[in-house]
């Protein structure tokens, strides 16, 4: 029987990017591996522990475990948390041991561990988004009169410019902007069994900040192991950034029609089976992955229902959904910022299919000029917003 | 054959409500009309039309127009708003009738109608909240040492207060009054056919601006005909809403099993066919309401991806999903809001089942006192935030 | 505050169809009236009630029944049925009352009516997309070797035909008619309170066919209060129906671009803007439509898991996302099958495109032709087919 | 950077299944070979080719591919099956190389090759589901007349036995079976890059009927490259099959909590933090399938419509959900089967709550007897089904 093993085969979208490393199933083992670090920090920093309990946190991301055997012995207790535990004990002083995961549950050690993940992911998103952006302000620029016909429900409606369309490309991603980076910092996880950290008496509160300065998060005002909103707003964040890589990959499947010839992606992919074929690959790789997002999202906000202290199976419905969609959100981005730039625009055939339309309405060019003499003014306020979301 | 109309006989979750009242089709109806009223007066503001357009704006409230013929009449071009501008123009003086919807397209006009129904519903929606928050912050405060057994993956888990859930409950509700509030002001749409708004040539800002200011809404930085993050931000609002709710709910469901006891509504749901139950039917209600949310905001997500200047088909999805959603969780917070107070808690139960517990585990109650002895600390911490969301 | 009433203004791919008229709440009430007669039949066919029960059935029927004073009065007990018995008990004769309702659960009766609804829906369906098939064979024939390009990716790719095109409509529009011939006949339900019908003794199953046979339905093997395979077939059978019809409508979509203009809708909708616009509204409306479908439907699917022996929540979440699907895949088939005779297709685009092809392959024309030789073989697959589903 | 690899630690309800490495990465892309190979087969048998080129097909199984590099490769052109087509021409003889491939498009290996996927995995779940059923079709017999009080909307409502609900349980098992028995043999997939196969000429469907028989699979009357509804239909067999499932486990979930105590696993699940507790771990992560299985389903469902003759994004997002959903269904049979003959049911537990209910009805065990003296008719009615289902 073959091995069960996911290597990106069926995502191209995400494979070879930065988010799909810093999401597979040995980045997730790492990010529990520091969560359980920090709280051994955290213990000593707030009296509860020994100073050797904190000494011993460096350690454990030494510990070596094996991804797939924790996988494997996850099924009985139905999550990777419960088999961690003992391999990290073993790997630490006899009087540290029991300091090891002290206080904590399974989901506040997952939870904390996909947040980290999450973190990491969109703080990429928001790298890529940037790049993005400054691409397309200069595009708005350099493109402001370059003139286009716009397209509503498929059809040539009325003279634009590409820069105006590149402002609206532009306004979707600071929009995403906004969004991700109210999730580049997340809360940890800290609740106990239970949500009330009974095991940290009175010093649950210093815990919990002690731990969250440890991982460079945010400490929650309270336990979120059924309050989601955390995991619902990474998913909104998630589907905005790939919406918004999406509509331009969208635009750019249209322009790219071998009839309307106003884009061709730089390097067309190449056909199995037709060798003069340049198909705009990476605009639907890009789209591809904003058709999964918001079912996934999906999942998620059901999810966000979570019965009594922690659910019957509420939570662990989330754990892949999540994963995924950073994964797609991640590649989405990453694409766009790289492939976009190397796109050819051909204002020729701009020019070509603005005629179609002179013709059908019975106008001549100057009606034309008229008619976006003013868009402009639409351009520049993209435009001071750039400033605004990165001045 | 059947009349086609819905009367809310499939939604018992929101029928009688306020949020069904404000998103019935004569209220969608109602905004539209404002919308193009709206637009007279910003035309004369900004000095494109007459005064006398101005002055007409007020009359085309009292225009009489069937719902159920717009309907028909919506089929041939696609939507509500082509046969609605004649009816319109028919209605005010023959030198206004030209500035009825001039410069504007049809989604403008119904973009900035479900607009003003979303801002309507999600200010009652805040309302609801803030009287259910109010409720669930005296409950924090009455049960906050009444012992409970904390619950995780349907186990007894660890001694808890009923104040620690309602805690939980509360924050969860601010969660929501916080997505909420970023969504009681909606931008309006005045992109014109294309985006652009050429047929105001450079009064466009200035027009926009006084629409917006006309409807009490917000003036977007541009078109977002395309650019769907406001109806992405609105299904999230309301994903959220209908979660914290249906969270509350999920948890009553449970306590109020017969053999656990710990809750029951008020006014139990009659049996058609068994008199002694009293189904917990307002819970399972608002259940109802958050199984549906999340997939219908998919809908929305998938949306967001309009290509071109006005997309041929991702926008017509979101009408109804649209309106949905504000239905049940308008619904789902206002039935919340009301049958909340008037829930049965009874600590006899919560303390025999804590027994089950102590006896399960060996222990006696001065333990169990113990483990709850800084509960209060989690539920301060929330009743500060609650200061800070409504203060 | 307006009216709740919802009259089509937000669904006009459905608004005006028979599919809307025939789930209208109206219809469903009415549903849930003759499942209640029927009941009263089958309890005096099988012996357990007397006959003047049997005699009464017919009198439920014209029972006066508003469906907006029952849809209020649901909401305490949750559903619509409980309201609705005791007006019926109050319209036949006294010893006659205690019958009504007899043995059932209000489930019983509402998955009964709406199992009756969606059988009326898909017999039109099945109706509409027997017309449908019936032109697009005829479209097959005459099309044959219409030359066109095929396009892949956005890209055109090869030569083929109109006719092969359409045979790949056909082909969806059999699998659809299959699918939607399962669902034409459906289960009534008669499970009683916990679904061993313990009030009809050992008759169950005899009032159980009666029940089934007095409605022109099928009787299960048992109770599918929980288990609702029927409800996750009848949406599939309408997922796939919109998608075959949508699949025609994306097709037309693309052909239709000013750039292409291979294909025009007979009627292009109207612009509220551009009075030159043809714009390819049904087309677009289809579409719509089957964008929404799948997401319904993963509510349909997620309440397929219904804990106990009925649900709390899961049940009442499936009712509207159900109503609306049957409307929207209904309107897509009633649609499609009347606008797309009315298309205009343009044989010398079609041609001028495949010149496009040709020149960019270098290839001429006896190219192209000896390409397209063998694809009749292809469509007389189809065709054979055809005679196989409506043989 | 970390490996980007997936080893199941994120899915426990699929580690270490069959589902689970029938699926992987390794094992796609054996299929894709599998494919190219059999085609090969079909050329020769076909005529098309030399006996040479049937003759090499089996050496292409021993050909080293490496599943990551080919990910990675599959980025410029968006699929893996061209990075694939050189690797495997140059495994040939060098006369047979030209046949590699030859008259197919990326689309067709890989889809058949997902298809051959589906097919191992869904001949698994029958198989799992036999298993299951068997032990069911035993529990009904043995628990035929064991009282238990059967519940609605969380309360309880009557008395039943536990051999009604275990019928219940088998009823949906066996739709399931029926359902999966429709997707064991999977259509194969040789359109060509356009459907029309126009690479075979005339014998295009002696090659397709001769590529279906050596992968024993079916052959489709027409391309389905934009006639999805194989994979719809596959969407719905795993959507049924997760629901199956998680009926059981949803309702083990109730039976297994302290205050009912009706059931418990029979290894329950260890905590992470709390040593007294015996989760229903299994039960926990077959109910975290079902909850992923409809929205995963619902981006299948989309992706059916798809435009031209191959689409741009709609097919590439269906492999990654499509692979899941075989998993989380093949994960949940697999773990139901093998879990629950392990449950024990507790008969005193259901009896003690069964008093409950007489005390709350003021009624007598006698009344409880007659309740349930009929159930057996039902039960039988399953188990008659049974027969025909697996006789």
């Amino acid at each position: 029987m073959s091995q069960p093993t996911d290597v990106g085969l069926l995502s191209p979208v995400s494979a070879g990017t930065v988010a799909e490393s810093l999401t597979g199933d040995d980045a997730v083992l790492a990010a529990m591996v520091r969560a359980e670090a920090a709280l051994l920090t955290a213990l000593a920093a707030a009296g509860l522990a020994p100073a050797s309990a904190g000494d011993a946190a460096g350690s454990l991301a030494s510990v070596r475990v094996d991804a797939r055997s924790l996988a494997l012995d996850a099924t009985p207790g139905g999550n990777p948390v419960i088999p961690l535990v003992p391999l990290l004990r073993s790997a630490v002083p006899e009087d540290v041991a029991r300091w090891v995961h002290f206080g904590a549950t399974s989901q506040d050690v997952l939870d904390t561990a996909l947040m980290l993940v999450a973190s990491d992911v969109l703080r990429q998103v928001e790298s890529d988004l940037t790049v993005l952006a400054g691409f397309l302000a200069s595009l708005c620029a350099s493109a402001r009169s370059a003139p286009l016909v716009a397209r509503t429900l498929t059809q040539q409606a009325l003279p634009s410019t590409l820069g105006m369309r590149a402002a609206g490309w532009l306004a979707s991603v600071h929009d995403a902007v906004r969004v991700v980076r109210t999730c580049t910092t997340l809360p940890v996880s800290l609740g106990g069994p239970v949500g009330h950290g009974s095991a940290f008496g009175a010093r649950g509160p210093a815990v919990l900040s002690a731990f969250a300065d440890a991982l460079g998060q945010r400490a929650p005002a309270s336990s979120w192991h059924t309050r989601r909103t955390p995991v619902v707003g990474l998913a909104t964040a998630l589907t905005v950034t790939g919406a918004a890589c999406a509509k331009i990959a969208a635009d750019l499947l249209v322009m790219g029609q071998a009839e309307v010839g106003e884009a061709c992606e730089g390097s067309g992919g190449a056909s199995s089976s037709m060798a003069h074929k340049a198909n705009p690959t990476q605009s639907v790789l890009v789209v591809s992955a904003a058709r999964q997002l918001p079912a996934l999202a999906s999942v998620l906000g059901v999810s966000a229902v979570a019965e009594q202290e922690r659910p019957a199976g509420a939570w662990h419905a989330e754990w892949q959904p999540l994963r995924t969609m950073l994964r797609l959100a991640g590649g989405a981005a990453e694409r766009t910022s790289t492939y976009l730039p190397d796109v050819v625009f051909d204002h020729d055939a701009m020019q070509r299919n603005l005629g179609l339309l002179l013709t059908a309405l019975g106008k001549d060019p100057a009606w034309a000029t008229a008619e976006i003499a003013h868009v402009g003014v639409w351009v520049d306020r993209v435009l001071t917003d750039h400033e605004e979301v990165f001045g």
